[in-house]
């Protein structure tokens, strides 16, 4: 029997996805208020698994491209997203029959809750990634063998761009500067699949892991601090099991660059009794984690920064000088672990040239003495 | 009757229209090798006229984007003009009944020769500049109301990019940086239209026109001297006639900045008695002309630089230090001299300040002495 995504677990949703967003994906209240005023409108989404999901179901995928510090000020909009969805099934004469997203983070998860409200679709309970990643190419569904064209991006004055390009990684090249002219954010939709292509490529179940994540930062037993609870809730979870309490500090430097399409920067963190520091890279997500020079956690695993009071997962775009966090880091799933899949988002795939060391390596079971000097 | 461009019309074609292109739109020798293989392998290509063209009939346009230093070493092939071609062809269901050129220069009068030879279809004897223009949107189809989408680009991996953009200079914006990623040259086709839009907006004869300016150059009577043959075809001609030879000299400096998919610079040159200097600068094509500080042509007025004894054109990235030079300018034909057209292709869209002013106002009876001081 299909679950149903209501109102009431929007908020969740977007906390949840925004933890496992890992800094990227944009600020969640803003992807929150378009599902709400979707369902409000058109009423709530039906969420089916990918074992539910017929074989011959036309899957689209709904979205967005672009650098989280452009969505703080450039809103997205359902009708953009429409446009890029609308491009691809006339291009492919298919109409849809189910959503799906491409990430679990931020904006890229609430957005095809909206979109499937607005289209009365039922959202398939899965993406590309169980987290997300900040180029087009780093999906399971790349890896694993569904085609990334037609990808059609489109903005909010109508202008609409198709690209069928040779491969996933042409059409991040082609696509990111047509978005970065667009004002640094899109509309999108790509990889248009068969249900028989998304049972094999997608990650399962992350749209209710992220409810399910959300709901334990918002909700639960208050006598227990929300930094421990949302641990629990990882640790119960399928994937994410291993999670880890990497550090805790407050934010001392922060640097940006937002630059063609994306943005860059990193996080300087230092324990409060000054006695230890962390920093953090990103690209639109969090890369690695080091603690005193120390890698921690490392992509795909996620690297996750967090208010230290109330376990709220914290944006790249909205992280500041003197904030408390808490740093969690926790394993990817298992499809992101492979080779294969290690080629498209590994640490090579981020410019780091430390090899990808699973995060229970790392942290070990003395919580990070074995950790790998870098 | 249609006239039919033969293989041996192709050397003055390339020729002429490199004149034309005043700098821009690459080595015309390149074309003319590709519409001498179009031709030998597919047969000649029957010039129709704007008049003879039926108003049903289902235009397209077909040419390539890019900046002229990649096409020296970056060629363009047929098979990726007709990828552009085909995918507005399906995205409009129509299939192609002529072929126009978006503009008299260089590459882009050649290819769509080739093309034409290609598919078998008539070149209609007329463009959308009667010159060459570095940008989308400056183009008579344009400023007379044919819509310019859908536009599409295609490389040589076989990638193909569709725009759908509200108007013109956005398609312009959209596509440059995708031709920019593709290696900044790229197959293209946009502005598709009925004969009715064609007869309506495009410049009319300017094909053969061209081919009459490169017969100037090549042939006719030894005892004159080209660069006066030249000018004496170009005051036979229904437009170009306002001809004035502007400047000889030797070339003492060049300077070439590719970027953004165009290639910027500027060109000064001196006497060979040292007594007078000028200046020419250029995106893709030559802007304006001053001699000694005082304008004498100015965009959209053609400025063409030719060797000083064979009268050949000299391409942008072909200019270099010491070559003997006349620089000739002439009258654009009247539908770029409209205030509706100076719009796009007057001074200010070059970011020059100074106000279009008409050649033969500038140059006056006493060749240049009532020239305005910039």
């Amino acid at each position: 029997m299909p679950r149903i995504i209501t109102f009431d677990d929007i908020d969740d949703l977007a906390i949840g996805s925004a933890f496992l967003g890992t800094g990227g994906g944009g600020d969640p209240y803003i992807g929150s208020l378009l599902c709400k005023k979707a369902i409000a409108a058109h009423g709530p989404v039906s969420l089916v698994t990918l074992d539910e999901l017929p074989a011959d179901a036309n899957v689209f995928l709904a979205g967005g491209l672009g650098a989280p510090t452009a969505l703080v000020e450039k809103l997205f909009s359902i009708d953009d997203v429409h446009r890029a969805v609308s491009a691809l099934e006339r291009r492919l004469d298919r109409t849809a029959t189910a959503i799906i997203s491409f990430e679990i983070g931020g904006l890229n998860s609430t957005l095809p809750v909206a979109y499937a409200a607005m289209r009365g679709l039922p959202l398939v309970d899965a993406d590309g990634m169980g987290r997300a990643f900040p180029a087009v190419q780093m999906v399971t569904y790349n890896v694993y063998g569904v085609r990334c064209m037609p990808l059609a991006v489109a903005d909010e004055l109508g202008n609409v761009v198709l690209f069928e390009t040779c491969d996933a990684q042409t059409a991040e090249e082609l696509a990111r500067p047509v978005v970065s002219a667009m004002g640094a954010s899109a509309g999108m939709s790509c990889y248009p699949m068969t249900g028989i292509e998304a049972k094999r490529t997608a990650v399962p179940d992350t749209v209710s892991a992220a409810i399910a994540i959300g709901a334990a930062i918002r909700h639960g037993d208050r006598n227990i601090p929300a930094v421990d609870r949302l641990l629990a809730t990882l640790r119960s979870l399928p994937y994410y099991g291993q999670a880890y309490r990497i550090f805790d500090g407050k934010i001392v430097d922060v640097k940006r660059n937002t630059s063609r399409g994306w943005v860059f920067g990193h996080c300087h963190m230092q324990a409060l009794d000054g006695g230890s520091a962390a920093e953090i890279n990103f690209q639109n997500e969090n890369i690695a984690v080091r603690v005193d020079g120390v890698l921690k956690a490392i992509v795909p695993d996620l690297v996750c920064i967090v208010d230290q009071e109330t376990a709220q997962p914290i944006p790249t775009e909205s992280l500041r000088y003197g904030q408390r966090v808490t740093v969690i880091g926790c394993s990817a799933p298992p499809p992101l672990r492979t080779p294969e899949a290690l080629a498209y988002m590994g640490p090579a795939a981020f410019g780091e040239s430390a090899d990808y060391v699973e995060i229970e390596r790392l942290m070990g079971d003395d919580n990070g003495e074995r950790g790998l000097r870098s």
